[in-house]
């Protein structure tokens, strides 16, 4: 039977989830694997980086086998030029994130692309609606990775969004990587679920072992929003901006010292020495609260469809069938 | 046909809906109006006041129809006799939230009464197992009133306490109001969900006009876990617990200075000064990230079979039926 949604019908997708275009993780082997799957993979390119576009693009070609894909953005990094230049590879979508997406639509929706706006709170979500967006993303703050540092929870937040999108199709993100996740994001009105953190323990994924398997292990306890990771490694991440990551010793040491830490340079010298010595892992381990539903590393592609079937027996036995 | 789970077939009830035990708002006619309409009412007695108990106890009979009803407790504020004393009343169910509930469990069973405890984390909700509650409440962060300092979202939390329970039946508590809340509580794998914010603004709620206006008007953007109210007002709640307020001119004067604020009687007389003058309400306006979801002020005992209604129906076009 299958889940059919606004969002599936859009792009003719077998199950309503999507890759979430997580910067650097979400490469062309793991976008392609979801895709072929029957989800919507989109491509983590963060900020456009051109080697790195270069080196994921052609294995994504080489293994999407035809299926829709899209590729995302961190709004606040990329110019009009990033984007032209990721259209020339005709993505089906393309999703903005982080930063004001206003520059980018005529853009976007002028190749004839699919325009994928994330949001955060009910002021982004309003102009997600104004700037004619075809499906909106709405986050929660139990999301791995970066998010708004004053978060709206996904239950919550999500019915409010389809509300004030309709009829405009919507995605939950936050939270979700099993098929009961999936399945209470459509029973809230959603068309669909975007999921993170549970992509990245895949084979898939481009992510260090020692992190899928830190992800496997991980207590959604263990994780929290902060920026000290993001002040200690010198990131340009957005003030307004906090990420979700697993434990970490300069967490530890800077936990709520967000402005001390960006007075000391010393603070940032120890940190390239723990990562030259090998002492801390070589990124932040950005991962949300679903960790504790995630205990296996599978292929994406078959994950796809086992998130979609136990979705759909998730949905019948809440309807007592 | 309605919405059948372990949770409506303990009790007898028509709908899988309870009513949060909320101190104070949680009255007589409120825990009777949701009993009636099919769901379960929890009166909220908080720390077991003799007097509101001798008020409220009373409407509480003269209107339950005889349908089952339960009372809950703020675990902290209450020691054995408020618990022995409350069984005199034949309540069907206690309920005990924030604070260790072990010295009173054997109470409570011994008198065949069903034991339900609410959890704000997973150390919590393996203690409430292992004591052998008979129904666990799983709370979310993005609940109304108060709860755990760090807390989880209710979207990822539930099922990993659904795993853990199992086959001890939970409910979703925080962030649901309407019947997609619901029915999203139930496709996590909840028997059921847990309403506080939602019936405050209700004809049946011992709540100020202003403050049920207030949860109409409200956005969830304005909502915030803080102690800055309770530490101002005097209030004797723990600090390892904060609440989730409506906003206040003290929250905005004090936010995040906790510590400052507890070294400053001054600003506690000028709590009192501004109360007294009728500049602040007379309560912190406790209220969770679901006032977006909130623009009526419906009889609870109507509101809980058009939530059930609406859980079906959002399950139904969920699973696309
Ligand atoms: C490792 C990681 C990197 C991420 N990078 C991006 C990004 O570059 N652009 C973006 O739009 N979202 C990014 N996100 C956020 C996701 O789009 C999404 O909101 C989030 O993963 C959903 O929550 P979940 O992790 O609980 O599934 C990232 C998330 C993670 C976990
Ligand atoms: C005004 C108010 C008072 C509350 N008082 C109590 C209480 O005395 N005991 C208790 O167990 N929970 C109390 N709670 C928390 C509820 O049990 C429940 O977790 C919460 O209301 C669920 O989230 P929601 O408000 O989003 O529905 C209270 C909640 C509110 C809104």
């Amino acid at each position: 039977m299958g889940l059919s949604t606004a969002f599936t019908e859009l792009f003719g997708l077998e199950h309503p989830i999507a890759l979430a275009p997580m910067g650097g993780s979400a490469g062309g082997a793991l976008t392609a694997a979801v895709s072929r799957g029957g989800g919507l993979g989109l491509l983590g390119s963060g900020n456009g980086d051109e080697a790195w576009l270069a080196r994921e693009l052609p294995v994504l070609s080489g293994e999407v086998a035809g299926r829709p894909w899209g590729i995302g953005f961190q709004t606040w990094a990329v110019d009009d030029g990033t984007i032209a230049r990721a259209l020339e590879h005709g993505p089906r979508a393309v999703m903005l994130s982080f930063g004001d997406p206003g520059p980018f639509v005529e853009r976007v929706r002028g190749a004839g692309t699919t325009l994928i706006i994330q949001v955060t709170d009910l002021e982004e979500a309003r102009r997600a609606v104004d700037l004619g967006a075809d499906v909106i993303v709405a986050q929660g703050t139990e999301a791995g990775g970066h998010g708004a540092r004053r978060g709206r929870s996904t239950l919550p937040f999500v019915p409010v969004v389809v509300d004030l999108a309709a009829p405009v199709p919507v995605l939950a993100a936050g939270g979700i990587a099993d098929g009961r996740g999936v399945a209470a994001a459509l029973a809230l009105g959603a068309a669909g679920a975007l999921l993170g953190t549970r992509f990245q323990a895949t084979s898939e994924a481009l992510v260090a072992p020692a992190t899928a398997r830190a992800i496997v292990e991980g207590r959604a306890e263990d994780t929290e929003r902060n920026r000290v990771l993001d002040i200690a490694r010198g990131s340009r991440w957005p003030a307004e901006y906090t990420a979700r990551t697993l434990g970490h010793p300069f967490l530890d040491r800077w936990r709520g010292r967000e402005d001390d830490l960006t007075a000391a340079p010393h603070a940032r010298r120890e940190y390239q020495d723990a990562l030259a010595q090998g002492d801390i892992p070589a990124l932040p381990r950005w991962a949300g609260e679903a960790v504790d539903l995630i205990d296996d590393l599978p292929s994406a592609a078959d994950l796809v469809g086992t998130l979609a079937a136990r979705a759909e027996e998730a949905l019948a036995r809440a309807g007592g069938r």
